[in-house]
């Protein structure tokens, strides 16, 4: 089996410490090159903000230690497909790569639904690259689901 | 002249005082019934956070003073037509109506670009009155970006 690439690696482990919170198993990484600027699992119960997704946690939390509102040189590798909001704030952050795991027809708001990116009004499109890791967040997201049925 | 509606009046405060610290004028209020829960001015430069913007500080700040994920019994009050970013954020925290005043015609997410509360895979759709104040805080955006040219 092909190891995955060690950002996606590293988002998985945060995805599967937000389940053991009890939080929806979503996890997010902010790289600059091969540095790791951010790392944060979905939070919302925890942190009881409907706004804690793993990845506004992590562009947040990248922001801050780059002391900078916009993150032009850095990719964002996530779990799961980015909702509207997520997506949105990828926009804003100016990331320069999106690579997402597992498809989200529900929530997902990249290649399903609003399809943000693909707007005439949206200012900022990221590379994206969807599918690295998809097997793993897919089975850590039906095993939490299938637990609390 | 009939007066403002009392949160549209503190949203355009917030959105003025945005404006003197350098920030694009945006204002949000969060009221639960009469009962101001919370007030934010739009500060990404300030905050150095791209997510910053005054509706998301506004949601989280009232779900922090709630103590809550989920604003179902609250209202937002905005200056400015929500971006998807922040009606992405709206849906998430469950707010029952969404007062905006001036339209975002490139920006906008709701009645403009993917107006996401129109999406079939919308979760949650809030209670939409636009236009209230619309005079007001168009003029403070107009006046703010007329300053800076």
């Amino acid at each position: 089996m092909i190891p995955l690439p060690a950002p996606m690696a590293l988002a998985l482990d945060a995805a599967a410490a937000a389940a053991t919170d009890g939080e929806v198993p979503v996890g997010a990484v902010v790289m600059r090159g091969a540095e790791v600027v951010a790392v944060a699992g979905n939070a919302p119960r925890r942190l009881r903000d409907p706004t804690a997704h793993a990845e506004m946690l992590a562009i947040r939390a990248a922001a801050a230690a780059l002391g900078a509102e916009r993150l032009e040189t850095c990719d964002l590798w996530v779990t799961l497909e980015p909702c509207a909001m997520c997506a949105g704030a990828i926009a804003h952050a100016r990331l320069r790569r999106l690579y997402y795991a597992a498809a989200d027809l529900k929530g997902g708001a990249v290649e399903h639904g609003p399809r943000l990116f693909g707007q005439p009004t949206c200012h900022h499109r990221p590379e994206v690259y969807a599918g690295i890791g998809e097997r793993e967040a897919a089975e850590m997201l039906r095993r939490f689901f299938a637990e609390r049925r």
